[in-house]
């Protein structure tokens, strides 16, 4: 390979643009159940990609003390995850134009997860984070952690995923 | 104890049907995410309690190819995983009256989790099961398996729970 | 490769007893850890396959009250899915002499696992099983357990492999 | 309480050294299976406790690699959460002599863990980490890290415990 031209130059900051674009579509509209429960991408950084949604009453899982379900903390932090690791794929192959990156999603799954719940999913809006451990040729490894808007940690989580 | 006379005699056929008619409105309709995402008890044999949900666009994780979201698996393992805790719990206390048992309930919090994906969520319903491995004092230990209406197993699951 | 012959005919009674031989003294010799603990092949059979190994002052955890350390439940639990995943990849090639087979498990890897811990670790012998829940191309999922001689059941484990 | 003087004043120099003397007693060599490990306490301080253990043949899991076994390095993972929870609950408890806290620990207990083994097990020392990410009444969590001797990360872990 290194005598070969790569495919296509370094992606510019339009490609780049194109790129969260249809990324952002991908994760807010088209996964329905995202949709649905509120999810919207707050950062694209490699370095920390981050998700938010605000707290309603569909998703409360204690009826007396209107606290979060803890599927939507499961949901939220598999969500962040698979999504850092786009972002980090994507940052991977940056000679790649947008379709092509995207298309490398489509052969992504959720091997496991764990999640610790630590505290009480109490507040008004919640930010998931995820940090990649290990990205390797098909298997990444993530940790995640959600927070409300006071900066409380409410949840951490492990998963593994299979990226090609 | 052993001198003392229980406070209650064991639950008659009525109080029990008191007790699921009480547990099922809480876990069907008071926890507005179980609502939301339409999980129905099948069955609260404390042997092998279960709860089905039926598939619909908005619990969709792959637009491509219409699979169950990760999260709305995560959600039904570890709901099942609780309601297959509370009816062992009233079980072991079938002495006390049902607003009793479900006032136990209050106590009671998912420590942690984990969850296999193990095949696509493909299907028109889905079937979580779980079986207690611990029910001590303050700690319960369970797993969960999610099958289709083919009996396909599509995921595993395990998790911690406080229980007092 | 449905036209072409298989390289080899499935593998014979003397052909599995070299197999066996071989990875029996792979899994209790050549993994030295798995030596100094002890572990034995209890069973190959594919549906069930068994490890067991007796207890020792070396495998304490708590002085107080002689219990197993959690790291020899960790330890025999991951090494029995991982032989079970062995003997299942050995079942699906039968056509492959034992050298070949073998030669697959060099590729082989814990992704990672989870234990539950569920009762103290009293015994004189124990004896470790594993199930498999998934075996695909790359990945393979099992779920294990760990019972004393009197058949209690002292720890359940769920683990993830590469495997190939 | 609030009116009630502290049995004892906050621990001394002398006592923390009499404290740590004897937490490192009972890790280092009355825990059995540590003492086979090698299992060393780095540093008690309670922001970062730390173990460290010296590769040795009997540790390998991979004969062809020399490669740490997966069962050592789920043990020191799970010992050192252990500590780190140790270290907390003996600075949560500064107001008692050093035998008060010690007997804290008989009650503790792993609930369940989780390893990711996220790159081969080489090197010639290494390192174990943890943070505790909830210090309740009755449950504590952590999340742990093993590296070797260059700092390369080399598995990460969490794990729940029943704390008294």
């Amino acid at each position: 390979m290194p005598h070969s031209a790569p495919p296509h130059p370094p992606r510019t900051a339009a490609d780049q643009r194109d790129f969260e674009t249809a990324l952002r579509d991908v994760f807010e509209q088209r996964i329905s159940f995202n949709r649905v429960l509120g999810f919207r991408i707050e950062s694209f950084d490699p370095l920390e990609p981050r998700v938010r949604f605000d707290m309603r009453p569909e998703l409360v899982g204690h009826f007396l003390y209107g606290r979060l379900h803890g599927g939507v903390t499961s949901a939220v932090l598999d969500a962040t995850a698979g999504f850092a690791l786009m972002c980090a794929i994507a940052d991977k192959h940056r000679d790649e134009p947008a379709e092509q990156v995207i298309h490398r999603f489509t052969k992504m799954g959720t091997i496991d997860l764990r999640i610790d719940f630590l505290r009480q999913g109490i507040g008004e809006r919640f930010y998931a984070k995820a940090r990649i451990t290990r990205l390797g040729g098909r298997i990444g490894s993530t940790q995640m952690t959600l927070a409300n808007e006071t900066g409380l940690l409410i949840a951490t989580g492990a998963a593994s995923y299979v990226i090609s």
